[in-house]
């Protein structure tokens, strides 16, 4: 059986100079995987003719499908359009079709036509549009000889909306794909290499069709199986057969699998056991509860936040005593169960947590370095604090903080189940 | 004068497959951009020993330097040591420099050189070793009939550190680099197109030499100028001498430039005019302190938030009053106005500013579609509120919103600045 391959193309002289990041083709690479689609190599060029022609040339000769995306703007800089219909030869001409769709985008919006944009409806006549719904430009499909070129706009939403409605239907419909099964287990709370330590007695086990891989991240170790074969229910029985025996081994660090975000993991549980959480953020300065709120449908059990950034409002706004924070600080386990519990009580809440730290540059004392932060739960019952010993990096501390937080509350809501059962 | 063409190779199963993002090659392009190399193509490929192989090859046939980051670890699947050894047709010897690096990096950490990474210290005999500081794989430098090949660990504080302290200086010293000068100009609160139109007389002066290029991102445009020539001190001259001609034209928008970031920008006006800010923010949950906190240093001029998510605390914690909440509802002028002035009058702070919307994906009526958000600023004199009409997606109405807020905090803040004057 033949395996469909992929390529990538990003078009833009400002991915090349380092002006913006890619994020888009390792959106694509991940949306190809599901369909057990390889994609075999990524490049990126920038808005040259030149450039345009050869790569079209040389995707063609190692892959089946070549996803191209970006320099479809209705400016003179973007060459993707022109030099598709030189690459397959035909004519560009304007497509009714697609001059309705920009049309009544322009409607929708309340605005006015404008030529520049009346000219991004003109196409290539031996591609196929595809709808662009939230966007200006239309993307292509072409196809010669049993290989596929699609364009689609570099705007990451629009490429997402086309890529989801149009190309993977398409995709799907002229290849038939072999089976790639990736199942992604989530671990928290633990470095990746005393996992490495745990696991290595089942790592053993795995047959040559499955392999595995560490992924770690921020405060998280993603372990990835993925198995190869012709039979996908097989496959995927034999994958969780694997995960089953690896649960005794770590199965309390393990919050999800896939696509599972720990907010969202830590949401559903508080949905579930009909809790409301509350938090009090001084170091992490409003991340925690974005990540909190970036939920859909988080308002069911989050009932707000107090930062009180400046101490003064520790005391003030939050209850916090004021001896508490003279005799230790406000970074110390004594005024962060404080935080935590008067943040329960502030918003009526199940749930309070904190968060106090140096998270740098500045700020640093000999005793209470750059990356010091402690952490609260409180629910009434339990009182937890933690103190983390973080890195030299503003930004990294205040992820790893948040992370380290929402872990608590998933340890502490456990253990809540394991009490009621 | 011939011009230095580098090209990016990054290598490894795991960015094909869209399981990490890349950053690296982002952040190599930015640093070479800065010495005047011009990266012509970025390739990512797996961890394939034809597909090495291949890549080398093609990349010695387009560029001067090849920048190889990834596929160093100490297990069988990294090639790119033995592929390299390979291409270079030279056999992998212990090298002892790098075994006395990676020795001491074990012993600084207080553990034991395992085989495994005693390994990594081998090198092929025809390069030049470069040493990894933070890390166990040290990188390679290949010097054959005027072309470059450098090899460097895919962790990115390793390969930065390598890229800053080895690459460049060598890089410098074997080629001559051309002059590139890019200058980005930040604008917001204004749509591409209408600042497209405000400004095409102007973009028809410029010079040959000097590209514009638009970068749209989520309520800001960039304006990328780049000037290429010979005379660095000419090529800054003329780019600012455009800028300075385009000031009258769209100033108002202009926020800064080049790295300048939004939220760095209030801080530092809010840190020049000596006030303070407080903030509640309702539907955008946290992420607005966040942008505010995630610059050092905000600590001077923010002093907290609330973020009264369930409407009892926007009455309770906040004091809107009752009457605000029933008769207009807590997406509307009246209650964001209320809320930016009590969170103010909380904290003591010179200036508050709020927001109230619906992000979505539910909670949207006919009156009050999702993405319908009230924003409001008030310092005491000026009370100003503003509506946004935004998307369906929660995370981008959230950033947007967020964005919003930190414009009309600039504007503000401009206008103080005018009436002083």
């Amino acid at each position: 059986m033949h395996k469909t391959k992929a390529e990538i193309l990003t078009i833009g002289d400002e991915i090349l100079y380092g002006h913006i990041l890619d994020t888009n083709s390792q959106w694509i690479s991940t949306e190809l995987d599901n369909i057990g689609i390889k994609v075999v190599r990524k490049t990126t060029i920038g808005d040259k003719r030149e450039e345009l022609l050869s790569a079209f040339h040389d995707a063609e000769q190692r892959a089946d499908v070549v996803l191209i995306t970006g320099g479809l703007g209705p400016t003179n800089d973007d060459l993707t359009k022109p030099c598709l219909a030189e690459y397959f030869n035909c004519e560009i001409k304007m497509h009714e079709q697609a001059l309705l769709e920009v049309s009544e985008f322009f409607k929708s919006k309340g605005r006015e036509l404008t030529e520049v944009n009346r000219l991004q409806a003109a196409l290539p006549e031996c591609c196929t549009m595809l709808s662009n719904k939230i966007g200006t430009a239309p993307g292509m499909w072409f196809e010669r000889n049993g290989k596929v070129f699609v364009s689609m706009p570099g705007i990451p939403r629009e490429m997402q909306l086309m890529m989801t409605k149009e190309v993977i239907p398409r995709i799907k419909n002229v290849f038939s794909t072999d089976i790639i099964y990736h199942k992604i287990i989530k671990t928290i709370g633990i470095g990746e290499s005393w996992l490495a330590d745990m696991i290595k007695g089942w790592e053993a086990t795995l047959p040559p069709h499955i392999g595995l891989a560490y992924l770690p991240s921020l405060g998280q170790v993603k372990l990835r199986l993925t198995a190869v074969g012709e039979d996908q229910e097989q496959l995927v029985d034999e994958v969780e057969e694997k995960i089953t025996s690896l649960k005794p081994l770590i199965g309390k660090y393990i919050y999800g699998y896939n696509r599972d975000q720990i907010e969202a993991v830590v949401g559903k549980m508080l949905a579930g056991q009909e809790k409301t959480l509350a938090i009090a953020e001084s170091c992490t300065g409003g991340y925690l509860s974005h990540m909190i709120t970036s939920v859909a449908g988080s308002s069911a059990y989050y009932r707000g936040s107090v930062i009180p950034y400046h101490n003064d409002h520790k005391i003030d706004l939050l209850g916090v005593k004021e001896n508490t924070l003279k005799e230790n600080g406000a970074v110390s386990e004594q005024t962060v169960i404080e935080m935590s519990n008067r943040v329960r009580e502030k918003f009526n809440a199940d749930i309070g947590v904190a968060t106090s730290g140096v998270a740098g540059p500045g700020g640093g004392t000999p005793e209470k370095p750059v990356g010091t932060v402690w952490i609260a739960y409180a629910d009434g019952n339990d009182t937890v604090a933690k103190k983390l010993q973080l890195w030299k990096d503003r930004e990294i501390n205040i992820k790893a903080s948040a992370i380290a937080v929402l872990n608590l509350i998933r340890i502490s809501l456990l253990k809540t189940i394991e009490i009621k059962n």
